[in-house]
């Protein structure tokens, strides 16, 4: 399976992008991969360890004679890159992206494309709370779901090559419109990040010397607590809309069980648990 | 390390009773082990695997020359059960429990405890999402915390031995008030597994079919909602005032999230997840 780019940039090696680039070597990708980032320790240490062939602090020599642009900071800094890399984009290139939020984002990023440069918009589920080069791993996206996103505007053969890229890297690829995207990954992504944070936050406004007892539960329950804050905040305001509505339904779902237990009532309080066990069973079986 | 008992007989052999039981054989226990379950076939199971030594579906045999008589079915039995069994308990016995509630559990106990019978609370902090004797494992309390909630009425004798006998199956008990328990476990674990329980209920009724898109994140989040429905009913009624308040504390948090989103202030909401970041380190470091 040959991947149809010759020279890959990637701006911003951390987790996400470093494992791209590992990915792409352990498949026998023979092109030349260039990374970009903000902190130039971090990047040269990313040429150090061989995640990348060589690295540009700035953009324009990084991106001029890219087939591939790979968008792999936090979502909130995609529009100031790309208006800052726009006017260096060869005719002909692909830009994508990783992040985990898509309709707003592509809204902003297709009309910045020049002529001839093809925008499509991808979501590797994959990811640790850990981030940085330092987590990254060649087998970060092996057997991993990674939903593509076209819109109208997205050129058939454009996504072919994504699509096909991202095979050869192991995943799954999943087509699905960013609207349709945004709002599962409101609810099944976005709000349990929120829940994580809220609910350390509560351990803290109760009393931050009990958060020592914790168990597994709590500790499993919180894990992605440990996530990036500014990347969580990004993916909040942009996908502001499908975050409430999960929100607010969620609200809902701890208000109906607050009033149960101040009623005492047994009966729909067993109810309502043995409806969300169900549910968490239909996720096992998914995952088995 | 002896055991003080001769007889131990234990009631409800399920996940946390019937490891009771296999931790009680592993560190050298010579006495009898009697169980006593509603359920023959499984009581007859347990016998069958060795995990007791007897049993008995009905009461009184089982439990008239008993030294120790642990309560390990869900806490929403242990009355009913208390005052059938109480005409039958031997002078100089001890009841103990291992239930997650303490305070309203030993106000209904204590007073139901015949001339000479003490009772001594114990929550060992272990267990798992499964349930039933199958998952049963003599290394379940290993290396575990066990609280350990002496009343003024705890006898000083009867406390040792109960201490003793957590510390022997490898436990490291920790003394406190049913009280201190209460509010301290309402935050860690019984609101965590509410949160659980109304997370998966929010993607169903967000729509249902998106389950099975769900990644690690929504897995570990939801885990504990594999519970058993009945147990949390039970823990919630009867840890009421404590439950009510962790969840109030944690309805603000999520409602001060949202108010940040809403308003797109994006410095609060950075904040507001640094927090939690920082607490959840706190965790990892207890652990660790």
């Amino acid at each position: 399976m040959d991947i149809d780019f010759k020279k890959i940039t990637i701006i911003g090696v951390g987790l996400i992008g470093g494992s791209f680039a590992l990915s792409l070597k352990k498949r026998g990708f023979k092109g030349k991969i260039t990374g970009i980032g903000r902190r130039k320790e971090n990047i040269v240490r990313a040429v150090g360890k061989g995640i990348v062939d060589e690295y540009y602090a700035g953009f324009s020599k990084g991106i001029r004679d890219a087939d591939l642009i790979v968008l792999s900071t936090p979502v909130g800094q995609f529009q100031g890159i790309t208006e800052i890399i726009r006017k260096d984009i060869k005719k002909g290139a692909i830009v994508t992206d990783v992040g985990s939020v898509k309709a707003e984002v592509i809204k902003r990023l297709e009309p910045l494309m020049p002529e001839g440069v093809s925008f499509v918009g991808s979501h590797p589920i994959a990811g640790k709370e850990k981030s940085g080069i330092d987590y990254a791993s060649p087998e970060l996206f092996s057997g991993s779901r990674c939903i593509i996103t076209p819109t109208p505007n997205t050129e058939k053969e454009s996504l072919e090559k994504i699509l096909h890229l991202w095979n050869v890297l192991g995943c799954r690829t999943i087509v699905m419109t960013p609207e349709e995207h945004d709002w599962i990954f409101a609810a099944i992504s976005h709000l349990p990040h929120v829940i994580a944070y809220a609910l350390i936050n509560t351990v803290i406004d109760l009393n931050e010397n009990i958060l020592p007892h914790s168990g597994p539960s709590l500790r499993d329950m919180t894990r992605i607590a440990l996530s990036p804050p500014e990347l969580w905040r990004d993916i909040c305001f942009y996908n502001k809309e499908d975050v409430l509505k999960s929100l607010n339904c969620f609200a809902s779902s701890i208000l109906r069980i607050k009033g149960l237990i101040e009623n005492a009532d047994l009966d729909g309080l067993e109810k309502e648990f043995h409806k969300a066990r169900a549910g968490r069973r239909l996720i096992e079986k998914a995952a088995s």
